[in-house]
């Protein structure tokens, strides 16, 4: 058990972390060009941020947090999803007294007890945006083009975007009564989960899995009917501004998301080809986080797609990405003064940004270009004894078996060969 | 309390995360160069995994960690730090199968529950290295120019290296009832803290900060005469090899290191510019820590930094870092149309790597330009019903005041006058 990482979590190192880095370095290009700064909260907040800002009755609160009491007897959770702690921020620091609106964004490790399963784990990580201070149809817009541009520049081409308004409070209001009363009809056939849900969020029955549930959906009333003339101006703007983009989109009265929280706009942009799990990124507008944390009223809109699934996306778009770490020079050397100078001449050319190594083991010759060779070392060098005293080495470069006697001391002489 | 992140952590945004992003790329480019990997392993890990690989009787395990019982009942802790979990990981990985030695790095955010105070937070991110499988001094001596570059990078050029031996196990061992049988003398003088530690690890009494203790400590053998011939030979070898790299340093005999698991080398960059809490990066040797988490004998050095510690000092080094979000363009608009045109332009602006904004709510014209303003625009562009028709519109560069007309559509056109 010491020697194993918590069941549901996985650690990152070789090819596989260095798919993460490539995506996090595109992540802070495009921020960059659509001018969002970087926010990082902690990794745990007060509990109750989360009940008020995920909401009580949700799965993730009822079920699935890392809650526990510090040394100090204060509840304290594990971050379950990142919006709520960038909304205490957004607040604790007075944000809104910057001029508007704000654009921030974060990439954390995100916290869910849930039975581990492909593409869910315990630990998973998260990059999401959030617009706050506008209410506009041209913000939703802006937060669905970020989404769109980053999957663009991964190369995932096999998706598509689904777009559908939940409209406001009153407009919701009015559709769960409508679809409580649809529901009730067929209350028996329903799956003992959307039985519940009948009760407390008959919203979520549109999204249910079972055949039979799916069914009895098809007929089920659509939110766009239901939305009043402002929620439906709304909506047809966002709509307006992704055409004046170039961004395709399917509008889908079936997208209605998990959490409490949106009103008006939600997305999704879903991939079909990583399978059931094919929600690749997920957002909307929130006009009442803010409110609910108990700020005053701050408009906002946002989205969040977890790193590993975009991974998975980006391969099934491009087949495996292949990521390199060039080694560039081995130095190899024999007895101890020669090691020595091995070293030397390593830390001098790394701090010229070349990559190069030198034997840290005391191994043969034999063994260090054996090792050398495993490594992929673009070009060897030898020094011994011979070496040091003449202050000439051969450089050979591996790729064509071609040698040259260089001065190695005076580095800037022959390190232009090596890139 | 909702509304405030726990004690002892904190937000970062704005230009203090730009801070934190550009030491981030420096380390990135580093490890690049000195061709380490990088390694992310889970926030948490079985309690047990500490327990054992931080040591039983230090401070961090016994009154410092985020201990709880997950919904499964495992014990599970937030890393207090990051050699435990790469350790862990390398075993399960079976990573010394692959050509060694295995030379790893990680930053990662740890937790510890400390009394908050400046420079003491209960959440913090360190750096660190981890080079596997090597026991040669040539291994200390290159992750110790890891360090060195890494400060040389970061302009913090007003810190010492302080180097010291504690030799190996029988080194410890015989030197450890030296200190004993000498504190033991001035039993009565030393502080309550140091009389336990008498008992439990004398070595750490080297380390108090008490006037008293100090004064008394001042006449305790040295560690470097305990050491046997081979721990002396490695230690001078460490020397030869960092006076061969030109990297400066002083022997310390004072420099014991909070952690149990050292052995041999051990070192300290301190800088005095930054209070109490000098030390900016610190490491060693710890060749049985393998073996302690239950894996064969497998020799091991490194070093962890805190990046809070390394920003003081950067900013002690150089006066404040200046890090700036450029914008390059603000597209104004009057009306619904020029709105969704203004998005568009934006929009593809940024696809090309522009930073350009609009405006997302439904301001004035005049609004729109005082927050062009606010933001540091270099250009600007206002488009309205004329500009929709002709296709032409103005340029502004904002620092000379000068405009030219464009066809704004044309993107190709006026994009390179931006940059």
């Amino acid at each position: 058990m010491i020697t194993q990482a918590p069941r549901g979590t996985y650690d990152l190192y070789g090819e596989q972390v260095r798919k993460w880095q490539s995506i996090e370095k595109t992540i802070a290009r495009l921020m960059e060009d659509f001018h969002y700064g970087e926010i990082r909260t902690p990794i745990f907040e007060h509990t109750e941020l989360f009940q008020r800002g995920v909401g009580d009755t949700t799965d993730i609160v009822q079920k699935e947090m890392y809650t526990f009491l510090d040394k100090g007897n204060r509840s304290i959770t594990l971050k379950p999803e990142g919006t709520a702690g960038a909304a205490r921020a957004f607040l604790e620091h007075k944000m809104f007294a910057d001029p508007q609106p704000t654009k921030l964004y974060y990439i954390t490790p995100c916290f869910r007890y849930e039975k581990p399963q492909a593409g869910r784990d315990r630990q998973f990580s998260q990059f999401g945006v959030e617009l706050y201070g506008s209410a506009e149809a041209a913000a939703d817009a802006e937060v669905i083009s970020v989404a769109y541009e980053l999957l663009k520049r991964l190369g995932i081409h096999n998706v598509t975007l689904h777009i559908n308004s939940l409209g406001c409070r009153e407009c919701r209001a009015k559709y769960n009564q409508e679809l409580r009363d649809y529901f009730e009809r067929y209350k028996d056939s329903l799956c003992e989960t959307c039985k519940e849900r009948l009760e407390r969020n008959p919203l979520r029955i549109l999204d249910c899995k079972n055949p039979q549930c799916r069914e009895i959906v098809e007929g089920a009333p659509s939110v766009l009917d239901a939305l009043d003339q402002d929620c439906r101006e709304h909506f047809e703007k966002v709509q307006a501004y992704l055409s004046g983009m170039g961004i395709p989109f399917v509008v889908d009265p079936g997208i209605v998301r998990g959490l409490d929280y949106y009103t008006r706009t939600v997305f999704e942009f879903v991939c079909d080809e990583i399978g059931a799990q094919g929600t690749v990124c997920a957002g909307g507008r929130y006009d009442h986080l803010i409110e609910e944390l108990g700020g005053s009223s701050v408009p906002a809109v946002g989205f969040a797609a977890g790193i590993g699934r975009m991974i998975l996306a980006m391969e099934a778009a491009n087949g495996t990405m292949q990521t390199e770490t060039p080694l560039d020079l081995y130095v190899g050397s024999m007895g101890e003064k020669a090691s020595i100078e091995a070293l030397s001449l390593v830390y001098r050319l790394r701090a010229l940004h070349v990559s190069a190594e030198s034997d840290l083991l005391g191994r043969s010759v034999k063994a260090q270009m054996k090792y050398a060779n495993k490594r992929g070392a673009r070009y060897t060098m030898i020094l011994g004894e011979t070496e040091l005293e003449t202050g000439k080495a051969s450089l050979k470069n591996m790729e064509s078996g071609e040698s040259e006697t260089v001065d190695f001391r005076n580095i800037q002489e022959w390190r232009n060969q090596l890139s």
